[in-house]
């Protein structure tokens, strides 16, 4: 999943180059470390990326390796669950029993070791064509930016541990997340899914049947062609896999995730990225770039514009550099970096 | 006088590209404004501008009106009492006479008809051959970075008022200054003086012998050519023109300024240079730059390197953008800008 357009990273992401085209995998742009992630797990065959058309051919750029036909155009952003269908569909036509791994294409993940052998343990739950499996982070704080998944019953003594998904909850408010950190049954919904086609199919039919019929006719247009594989893709709801499907579902085992996950949620990550100097300053520099700090803590920034970031007796700001904006804020409000967004959609579209 | 080479306004300003050069003059650099501002007061080619070497070319460019030969490059720096004695031996070796004007290049100065009044009013008190003549503003804060001259005698009725200069007082500090706005007789050196060359040389000759046998050897030297003038220019003690001459001259007159005068001393002299937006902020923007700031309050911007610079929820920041640096401080500590030049030029010297 590849078509997502972030403005929390705003002016590094634009429309045509959103997050999982930014350098935030130890300097590799995040869809490239997400493909060669899967190296020795999937082969580029049967690697799909779904994204959509002004961002197609930013990524083809950035993952070369992938043979073209591999990049699969959404006719419209319509959320997760159509996209889930969309690539589903183009799997079925090809292998209907295929076991299917779904994961965003913008979060960093790591070992790439311990990633592997916790999908092939994913694979092994869902090889029973009916149970759909996700993976669970451990919070490590009382995050009101994620999903959680509150943990039922162990299923084997298999590893990494593995449990039935009791519960979804959407992302909660402060008190209900130190609530569900406190609990300590609560796991960090990853949004990374293994099924098999069956099994998805068979979910759908009974928690979102409108979802199920659209991708039915996926598969059936693949026949057709394109324009009727897109006609099918537009009658599916607008909803996301977690609410449509997940959270509805009867049998959802979770994987305990005992990788390194972190969704880069916007540029209040980037010390989860790169290294702080001695004050606790982050910068992420591309070719060209360079940072000199002076009397300043606690900054994080973003520079690619090929300048030097001198910053002189500031504290905790975010500063982003690039070669056609600069922005500053506090790093107290990056999250609320949407409404400098939208202020620049009125004023500035082209900046966009 | 434009061979000065400031760091209040790094990264804007760099060693070939001093203050001077900076468009601070309503959009225009302070040294075009500066020669433009004479035209009917003084002809082109009685016009000299002093710099150094690294500057004439750039200095040249912004003032493509003013002959080549009438810049005239000092061999090496040495404050301005040798700046003025190499200005005053190049008018004496054409015009023995003559009465000169010597001003800094960068300073903001409207409107220009009353400061060619001011001048001509000077210029006649200065005929007398024997008396040097300064311009006083009247103070309107207790500023601590200009130098002070104390009131004596009013002269006559002429206008503007013109009285003798009781005393000089250096740069004071914060006590003395308020002090001295109190007392309502002290008024700031503006560093524009007026006399004739007669008086000049009378007067080195009797405060500073050795600064006036300098400026001997430099207009004797002028008949030998280039060599003999830097070899006599090499000579002339490292001091300023206000240390080595004003302070301890007999006669000197102190004019009025009842033209506007802004020394635009750094950054935090943006809102004095370019009009605020209704939260405050000043941004002085090149052509191809913009500024956008979302509730952000009382920023001082300087673009010039063709982007847009975007504040969200910041205030009272100094903001520079330039083509190879980009630059954040609080307007607080612009003042202390110096301390970051310091710092680049141990580690990015390439950027001075």
């Amino acid at each position: 999943m590849a078509g997502g357009s972030g403005t929390r990273f705003w002016p590094a992401s634009r429309s045509a180059r959103p997050k999982q085209m930014l350098p935030l995998a130890a300097g590799v742009p995040l869809i490239t470390a997400t493909i060669d992630r899967l190296a020795g797990l999937v082969a580029p065959e049967r690697t799909w990326v779904v994204t959509n058309a002004a961002q197609v051919d930013g990524l083809r750029a950035l993952v070369p390796a992938l043979p073209r036909a591999q990049f699969v155009v959404e006719p419209e952003p319509r959320d997760t669950a159509p996209c889930i269908a969309l690539a589903a569909a183009t799997i079925a036509a090809r292998e209907p029993r295929a076991t299917m791994v779904a994961m965003p294409a913008d979060h960093v993940i790591t070992p790439v070791a311990t990633f592997h052998a916790a999908v092939r343990r994913a694979a092994t739950l869902a090889a029973d064509d009916r149970t759909l499996v996700t993976f669970g982070v451990q919070p490590t704080r009382p995050a009101t930016g994620f999903g959680y998944i509150e943990c039922g019953a162990r299923l084997d003594d298999g590893a990494p541990a593995a449990c039935r998904a009791a519960r979804f909850r959407e992302k909660p408010d402060a008190d209900t997340a130190a609530a569900f950190l406190a609990a300590g049954t609560f796991l960090w919904n990853s949004g990374i899914f293994v099924w098999t086609i069956p099994a998805l199919l068979a979910a759908m039919r009974t928690t979102a049947p409108e979802l199920g019929a659209a991708t039915e006719r996926m598969i059936a247009g693949g026949a057709a062609g394109p324009d009727a594989v897109a006609a099918a893709f537009r009658t599916a709801p607008r909803t996301s896999i977690d609410f449509a499907v997940m959270e509805r579902a009867e049998r959802v085992a979770v994987v305990r995730a005992d990788f390194g996950w972190n969704d880069v949620g916007g540029f209040t990550a980037l010390d989860t990225v790169v290294d702080g100097d001695g004050d606790g300053n982050h910068a992420l520099l591309a070719a060209g770039s360079a940072f000199l700090p002076c009397q300043s803590t606690r900054n994080l920034v973003f520079a690619e514009g090929g300048r030097t970031v001198c910053l002189f007796g500031v504290d905790d700001l975010v500063v982003v550099d690039t070669d056609d904006a600069v922005m500053v804020c506090p790093r107290a409000r990056a999250d609320e970096l949407k409404q400098l967004v939208e202020h620049v959609r009125s004023r500035h579209p082209e900046l966009l």
